[in-house]
């Protein structure tokens, strides 16, 4: 029984290092940016080491798109919570680790969507993931129409649950209703899709989506992670601004994004929560959030909830920024939202302009590549905010074009 | 094309009620106890409604083993972060989300751990579910040997990779050498287990499962959830105390229980580090963690590298606990570990004594039932801190026996 006695079957390292080889090879290897927010003077940031750094830098690709995590209040309310019960919560939800700002939270999440009830979790990805795949589990049989762009957790949560997946084209009404027409009526349905595509910066038609849920006697699953906060009087999404919100089945969105912290939620009638409450793993067996992020959230919610200054604001620096980029000759993809997506078409020439803008300008937008966007509609993707100010759109549009022309981009485009 | 055209193919509101009345006609209904901890004064806290509350109780069940969660460098670690960086990140690690803090704290998992690096997420329900999966599917024909006590997120994990898997009797080294010598000796192969299991106390033989690793050529992946700062000089968990570090492929923790913040990671060879990080979906498209949260989990594990106090006194605590309860006569289960638990083998007198404890007592612990412990087998599971003194192990203790007699358990048992 000597170790020689079977040789080695596979070569484990040289599978990893292939794995590696072929990211270098397809030029989307991704080198993390070394950065340090300051609080109190977003949109300016600290970079650490290479890029001519250490040197600080204007972020101009960061999901808290309203400066939320540097609000006074939602500071204040976290450090109330630290020094009030501590850094952990200790626990599962079950077992130690459900507090009452846990319950408060849930109780102001469920309002802003005009819900009876919600529920936590540790991140956007696992209330995806772990609802999804709970959610289509419970009905044998089920068929998942899924939007072709949806985000990976709602594809991974699909393909746990393990059950029929029908994909319709993005935003597609009458392909989603072909599909529909086509299934087992006697089938149950679930429709999942997303309000603001953070990618392609579009919205989805969700009366319509519910009116043909209504049809085919579907369930409703909508993603508002890049919404919540940011549209509806309210900041209760999409869902909210449509007047539509009581009719989805389940709302799912994130306190990581507008709200500024981390977390994710969904809101929904008080059976469906207690449901995926009682059976979903990723909410069941997981140390629950932080009480210190889920203090700063409450406070972000409730401010948004009331302050409309923050959105109208970040609307604005949106609508300016793509017009100087479109009168600029610059290639900005047709947003209708507060995201202004550049088309580059390549993910080495993405990660060459990205680099030149942070080494050069001290300008940091992170190149967007496959498989985050699909291959050949590399991207940069920039969220300016209501701190972003004319002067620095007017630096930023003024690089670009330098760029643009350096490296030859126009004749390509 | 009106909507009555098509009757409701499936009554949706029908199959969430009954999901529900199945957990109440099985006794193991969840109900969420409302908490507070006292920061400075664990394992005091305040329990909400409910209860004979609001009051101030005893917590008995909490994962913050050691109160890291109040250890005041680690609140001021977080204070400091909150103050210079904000509440969240703001972006994936790829977009924006990549701190200074979070590249600090792998550079110091990856040391205490005697690794190259490390790698953080969001959980450590996310790191076992993202690495398996994606270590998994990496090798076609991959076989994974799998503890048949394994954490929920590792089976998740197994279960999401597609791969074929192999369980093996608890901790039983013929049964897994049994398992592998059947396997095709050509096939991939990894064996997946926890050091501690924390429901049931004991601790994985992990140099004789290497040596199998060794012999039939198999990958290794150790959970170290309930291991990570309370086992080896500096904190390294089991696999540190036995000197098996090196020989495991991956090392797998979380922030969230001793260390007393929240978050995951995993620490092993650059190479398979850099490969998760770049394929793990669960990695890549989520929120990082929060700067505030990463900032402290450092604070800790700095402190429990350097301390050993904690962990001896929280072992100390545990074995007088274990020796009180022996000697009173309750059914206390044969734990090798930091761990009491308390055999009761039935959901609702688990429930019921547990309710008791709280109502009467004070005394904050949770039963535990299925999904999280097989049927038959509901428990208490009490974990004493450093700071649970004898005073209050003798009032628990003599609680316990009142109530044992009360409800006739020693004759059940
Ligand atoms: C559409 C969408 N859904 C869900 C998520 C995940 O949310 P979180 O970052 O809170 O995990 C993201 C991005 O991260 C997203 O873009
Ligand atoms: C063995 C084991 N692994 C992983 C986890 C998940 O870790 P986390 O709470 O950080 O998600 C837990 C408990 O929560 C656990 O008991």
């Amino acid at each position: 029984m000597s170790q020689e006695s079977i040789p080695p079957a596979i070569d484990y390292s040289r599978v990893f290092s292939q794995a590696i080889d072929r990211l270098h090879t397809e030029g989307r290897y991704r080198v993390f940016i070394d950065i340090l927010r300051n609080k109190g003077a977003f949109p300016n940031a600290r970079c650490f080491a290479g890029h001519n750094g250490p040197k600080p830098i204007t972020v101009w690709c960061s999901n808290d798109y309203l400066s939320m995590g540097q609000h006074p209040d939602v500071i204040a309310a976290m450090e109330e919570a630290l020094h009030d019960v501590g850094a952990g919560s200790g626990g599962t939800r079950n077992i130690g680790g459900n507090t009452h700002y846990h319950i408060d939270l849930e109780g102001e999440l469920a309002d802003l969507h005009g819900k009876e009830a919600a529920l936590l979790f540790t991140s956007g990805y696992v209330s995806n993931e772990a609802t999804l795949s709970t959610l289509a589990r419970l009905f044998p049989g089920m068929i998942v129409f899924s939007d072709e762009m949806n985000h990976a957790s709602m594809i991974a949560g699909i393909r746990h649950a393990g059950c029929e997946k029908r994909i319709f084209r993005h935003n597609d009404l009458a392909h989603l209703e072909q599909l529909l027409s086509q299934a087992d009526p006697a089938a149950p349905k679930l429709i999942a899709f997303e309000s603001v595509y953070s990618m392609d910066a579009d919205i989805a038609p969700i009366a319509a989506i519910c009116d043909l849920a209504d049809k085919y006697n579907a369930l409703t699953y909508l993603d508002e992670v890049h919404a919540v906060g940011m549209y509806g009087p309210r900041g209760g999404g999409v869902s909210e601004r449509d007047g539509q919100a009581h009719r989805l089945t389940v709302i799912e969105g994130t306190l990581g994004k507008a709200f500024g912290v981390m977390g994710g939620y969904i809101a929904a009638d008080r059976t469906v929560i207690d449901v995926i409450r009682s059976y979903a793993p990723g909410f069941i067996f997981t140390t629950s959030l932080s009480p210190v992020l889920v203090a700063g959230a409450l406070a972000s919610v409730k401010h948004l909830k009331a302050s409309s200054v923050e959105r109208e604001g970040q609307h604005a620096a949106a609508a300016t920024l793509k017009a100087m980029m479109r009168e600029a000759g610059l290639p900005v993809m047709g947003s209708t939202t507060h995201i202004v997506p550049l088309m580059v078409g390549d993910p080495v020439k993405a990660k060459k302009i990205s680099d030149v803008l942070l080494a050069e300008y001290g300008v940091y937008v992170q190149p967007i590549n496959y498989p985050t966007v699909p291959r050949g509609t590399e991207r940069l993707r920039f969220t300016p905010g209501p701190t972003h100010d004319e002067a620095m759109m007017r630096d930023l549009v003024s690089a670009l074009v330098e760029i643009w022309d350096r490296l030859d981009l126009r004749a390509a485009a």
